[in-house]
């Protein structure tokens, strides 16, 4: 089998390398040249046997949109594209339609595994017709880890389906991290526990708990054990918002899985809004005094002296409320 | 009338001057001999007139016992002691009980209004027994707003009650301030909206969530209509934990009070360990690019360049998951 | 001045009589003849001055999508179109796009105040050109609350502008209603709060959470103290769902608004999959006995006897986890 | 070795076996004549050579706390006592200095797995001395799994602290359980996943999110695959409540968590009483009509026809908010 694969970043690289190992030909296009193997997507669809097969690891939105378009219009009848990459699931249909009018057949393929994937094998989650995704099986087996095919691939429905598979295994993500990370700061707050990377080390066997992020999360604890070296700054890829989007669209409440998209939004204010409003409003029934803005914020939690206080109060008296 | 006040800090300074006003005698203490009537407590004990009524004022916890223990060693049956600060209804039925071995009554009273209090009346929410609230009733009626009884003062059952109520009257507080402060947010955010301090003005009159809290939301931007002055650095005092912990204890869903609570202590922290936490796993499974700590977090929630991206990882490709 | 109204419901039906009381003349049109002053929109069209004015007060989405092209059709250049229904924000620029085609103006007016408008007036939030608001200002001095316009009138900015003001009000008033309500159960479940109804209506003056929301719960309490002739069934319009929504593409944490949201999902729901998954993974890891669907779920959150355990078990023994 | 354990249930039964198995000398009681070895638990002690080592395996709370206590005043000086039952950790220390009154050690152990350790072994967190911990070790080694100790056992820190582990544990499972569960709603709410079990049986390998949960929410769809014969009625233990409570004390935003304990209080109410006030306030403001009590809540999700009209009101005007 010989396929052809646009995007070779982190992921598109790896799944290059473990095609080929699996003795499946590919030939990958990336504008980067270092690691392209052809100069540009003509000499990608030129170099693949018909029908072509052709894969798409580009980042999700406009990027993929326009390769899609191009291919839609360089490709022929039964040639098959496929959209690995995290694209939102509504966009698959659409790109679909654009490939069905020249006969080209569409897959839209959640991929999870990360860097990982290379060594471990990717977890594959499926959206197409049946004829396609029979025709793509052995792409499939390749990727995914070795093993019974039911544990780490599903053709979950047509079009679309796959992506929202992923679309939701990434949202699961999302809460279980923010879980772990929630009872990572209660050990880490707590006096008594003198060995938090020892406590979810101990995790990794025999608990309930016990899941390939704890596994990771044990590997961050060793070489940082105290994540001195790390900022509290994270990121948000679309398919934590997708999925709050999917859960309100559904009537499914989510609070666990928003919770964890909520909080990385606040882990990249600098200062929220939301809190100086709370703040002023406390200021305004109680006389709560305020920190002026740009005065260090201190990690303690603790009160600065006199913060409930105004100079002149005596000390003795209740707050008002 | 002519009762005893201890402690005159915001609040008990102007329930004094609010109880002289309607005729009510009120000798104060207060450790600040700038504001109190008599050199200590035992003078002030000796100036009231007997049945004695003393109102403490006081900060919850370990103060409001103290002076509850002082004083029911030097009161005589038949004195009523009153709890008017914000201490856990928990505590309560044992300051009550410590009265009763002297025969002196106790009553515990939620007091709501701030600083504004004075001139408006205050709210109160009494717990005790039918007797002593009876007795107390002029105090009640002179700290109140005029009008209707019923609409500020409320007898809400036995000891513990009346700071039950007021519990619950300030996790509602949480709820409220949180979700104006969400929306002001969402307004300050938003492009095309040209005039926030505006929009919440024109909310004041005739709209579903007009409200005091409101109001005083509109009076906070009159003065700083961007927040500009202000940290989103907000204290919280004990209610709304226990709002939290008592739903726990009832097994009551309180998610919009309890977000209220976690909101104010992520407001604190300089960085969160939970979102290092989450940052760390990011960077194990996907190679995400971390932020070194102490590099300063920027307010604008927009990624840093390359910030999702490794140096030499081609930009086309789609992340990994 | 005369304008036309279109939508005679709740709403629309009181606007008219308010407008009227004002001194304004309204044609008005409803599908349902007996409230309608005209037989058909072609009617009301004839039977305006020019340039006319036409308020829509109908049900967001397709029917006021419909109408807004019927009249654009019909209507000439300098006649303006306000639309004052709960349209989403992100449909008006379309409309206004649409209205422009012909030279008519297009003004979007977030309304609030519910069936009480009538009496207390009308809280409005209009987004719009500087010409046309100025234009239409005796329209919205006569349905506001009398007293200072700034209090319950605002022009946000340009068109949407309105709508977006009244969906972050609706949002707030979601967080509102969802922290009286989280209040509320914890005063019902509560023993010692002997007069659950009192208490909240002792809340109406004087207290930090005084507000228009809580009069309404006050009388509520007041026809039926305990709720029992009501169901927890609780429906949502769609400000709230677009509110979770702006908080997501606005990167806005909003988690008091959203549980609200949740909250009313979970409502309405028979029995929750997402629970029935959670009790699936207790029985698989704990051996913890299941309910059947199809048992009445009891109320009373009591576990029932024995559920925790199997029949053979020595109960004295620790259960799994 | 040989050591004594009390309380033989799911839980304790199996440790027994698993103890025995490898060698370990097992004399158990319980008051379920069925499966103890001895009739009572002076027998117990008289089984045991001295030093004793006696591992309790009881319900968490008042039980263990009186057996606790009964065998404080039957053992002698340089005994130990384990209690590996999921008591709260702040009781760790009374126990442990009641039993060092009588020279007894104490130890706490949070001990996972549930009914699977048998066969896999358990994961175990505890707290206590130095030389305690060293003197059970053996004990340790034979319940944890086979392979790395480091990966299945910890000696948290001093007495409370494995218990406080365990808490930690439990609270990061029910974060986990809950995010699980959202997805699994999302994907069962999709008309376009056309087999959410295999979906979910496709994460098992290769995904970020692969673990022993997802492992048993397979196990749990193979079964039963749509959930159909399980109601959405979930208890909680201790543990998720005293996590939400520590993170209260220790000021750690734990919005995932508390969401999935609050989630069970719910999915326990036949009606809410908060849903009734929020419905209740809809009602007074829009005259949204309400849904009597009793009548039977439908699990659509569907607005009932004209459950937000009242009936003589024109169906094409806008509702009132």
């Amino acid at each position: 089998m010989h396929i052809g694969m646009i995007g070779l970043g982190k992921m598109g690289f790896n799944m290059r390398e473990r095609l080929r190992r699996a003795g499946v030909d590919v030939t990958g296009y990336d504008r980067n040249p270092d690691v392209s193997d052809v100069p540009d997507t003509d000499a990608l669809v030129a170099a693949l046997p018909s029908p072509r097969i052709i894969w798409l690891m580009l980042p999700a939105g406009a990027i993929t949109a326009a390769v899609v378009e191009e291919l839609s219009g360089g490709l022929d009848a039964g040639d098959i594209l496929i959209d690995g990459g995290n694209s939102r699931f509504t966009q698959d249909q659409a790109h679909a339609d654009r490939a069905a009018e020249r006969g080209i057949g569409f897959v839209d393929v959640g991929v999870s595994g990360g860097v990982w994937g290379l060594e471990n094998g990717y977890g594959l989650m499926v959206g197409g017709s049946d004829e396609d995704v029979a025709t793509l099986m052995p792409v499939f087996d390749a990727l995914r880890p070795e093993g019974e095919r039911d544990e780490s691939f599903v053709h979950v429905g047509a079009v679309g389906s796959g992506h929202y598979a992923k679309m939701v295994h990434n949202g699961i993500e999302y809460g279980v991290m923010q879980s772990l990370a929630e009872g990572y700061e209660l050990l880490a707050k707590k006096d008594i526990v003198e060995d938090v990377a020892g406590t979810m080390h101990a995790w990794q066997k025999g608990t309930v708990i016990r899941s390939w992020l704890l596994d990771l999360m044990v590997r961050a604890l060793r070489d940082d054990p105290g994540l001195e070296k790390i900022s509290g700054y994270v990121e948000d890829s679309g398919e934590g918002r997708w999925t709050v989007e999917e859960a309100i669209a559904n009537e499914v409440a989510a609070p666990a899985i928003t919770a964890a998209v909520f909080a990385r939004f606040v882990s990249r204010q600098n200062d929220s809004p939301a809190m100086k409003a709370v703040a002023a409003l406390r200021n305004q029934f109680g006389g709560h005094a305020v920190r002026p803005a740009g005065e260090r914020v201190t990690g303690s939690g603790t009160p600065s002296p006199g913060s409930e206080n105004t100079g002149t109060e005596p000390t003795t008296a209740a707050g008002p409320s």
